[in-house]
């Protein structure tokens, strides 16, 4: 893990004053230099946490303004609405006095049960076991250099996902593992997984020169994860004006779907 | 009509400050005395337009707090980011003091290109011609009572759409056409129809005793609708803890997928 912070103290927050928390934004949790989206959606999220009685992250939708840099942050929280069974709170998170994502969301309390499904085809995709699955290193290599995030978020693709070995499958899909090293996994790494696979727009037109930041994210949890990996598949259906979707489902160890995911995403591409 | 209030009349606010607009909540665009969540969603997002140099909403994210009365309201705009290409805005639609809705979007320009679909079964769905297909007045009859709604927004659901008599088909699916008679759509009638149709629920476990009112709706846009009908196809995959997912595709006339939308509802269900 190189030193580099846990998931639990990278997402720390301290309170600072009456809806007020400093954070740090901590290097490894990034890509590229740039820190991931998730984790920056799992960190507003905890310090939203602390202004409401309600437990659970039901709902958490996020505007993503301008990258943080690593270091000191600032999340002023806002409670819109305070009520019996749920709340809904606002966040910023300022650093030099400039907003860089905005998110707002619903706190509940998740129930026992496992959801129930309306659809035959709503159900755990059948994917080989995580050990069968195409590793980190395979991945990075791909990627054409490390990704620090990487060493954090154990990431197992698809052994069939093609873009991996340079022939992208044309379908824009992906399915595969995520968990944190040592870290069982809870609401708040659902909100990193959110994020926490490669764009599958990869799996369509291949990696090489496509940057997908994203704008807008929106996570709907439903259930608390049981130990384990967590499956991701995410989906992209189109891009439209420099701006593509990317839908996602997260199901955990036992089959059970506990998120879904939709986000909206800028569509950069560049010739090598 | 009834001499109520034209779409483009409903959704009008005026300025009224620095960030400040008054809007008028109209009888009409109700369902049992409840304003619809598409037509505030549309409203608030006019309000916030008028605070940014980017003429087309592209995402809109809404938090329904409170259900909100008819008569005056207040929308209570800030600028969060303002950026050459994007800006990002939110709103707060108050009355009596009291948030209604939170809303927060983005704002850009839709280009005139067709969206890119990536994946082969991301297609309009064969649906039969709006004449062929249910209209209002057996809607209505199903739901009960006459929907105020019905009469602004026209509505034909798929003609296998069981729960319209009392026959449910068992998948929380439902397919059909929207507009605004007399008016050709836009951006703004895309975000009202994101929640134009009945629940999808209801065609999994029929209407009786069902209430699923929104929490939690974001709506992506991607292309000026063409005139003419808007085709919805709408799905609940899952239910968890007093809490349904249902998530919506809006294509225009021409077959081109305009908009995506997700909600977060609150089931609700009683014995008569």
């Amino acid at each position: 893990m190189n030193g580099a912070a846990s998931f639990d103290d990278a997402i720390a927050v301290r309170t600072a004053g009456e809806g007020r928390f400093d954070a740090t934004i901590v290097e490894g949790w990034d890509v590229r230099g740039n820190p991931h989206g998730g984790y920056l959606l799992a960190l507003v999220t905890r310090a939203m946490r602390h202004t409401v009685p309600q437990p659970d992250p039901l709902s958490v939708s996020a505007t993503y303004l301008a990258p943080p840099r690593f270091g000191d942050a600032q999340v002023l929280v806002e409670v819109i609405r305070a009520g019996r069974r749920q709340s809904t709170v606002s966040a910023r998170l300022v650093q030099d006095g400039i907003e860089r994502v905005n998110a707002v969301a619903t706190f509940g309390t998740l129930r026992d049960e496992p959801p129930h499904l309306y659809a035959d085809d709503v159900a755990v995709p059948s994917i080989p076991p995580p050990e069968a699955c195409l590793a980190r290193e395979l991945i990075s290599t791909a990627e054409g250099e490390p990704i620090a995030l990487h060493e954090r978020l154990a990431l197992r693709l698809h052994p069939d996902t093609g873009w991996v070995f340079g022939r992208p499958g044309g379908r824009a899909e992906l399915a595969g593992w995520l968990r944190h090293p040592g870290r069982e996994p809870d609401a708040y790494s659902v909100l990193m997984f959110s994020d926490g696979m490669p764009p599958s727009l990869f799996e369509a037109v291949g990696r090489q020169g496509v940057h997908t930041p994203t704008v807008q994210l929106t996570t709907h949890v439903f259930a608390h994860p049981a130990p384990g990996w967590v499956q991701g598949r995410f989906r992209t259906r189109l891009s439209a004006g420099g701006f593509l979707d990317e839908d996602g489902e997260l199901w955990d160890s036992t089959g059970t779907l506990v998120a879904t995911t939709r986000q909206l995403a800028l569509l950069r591409t560049w010739e090598h």
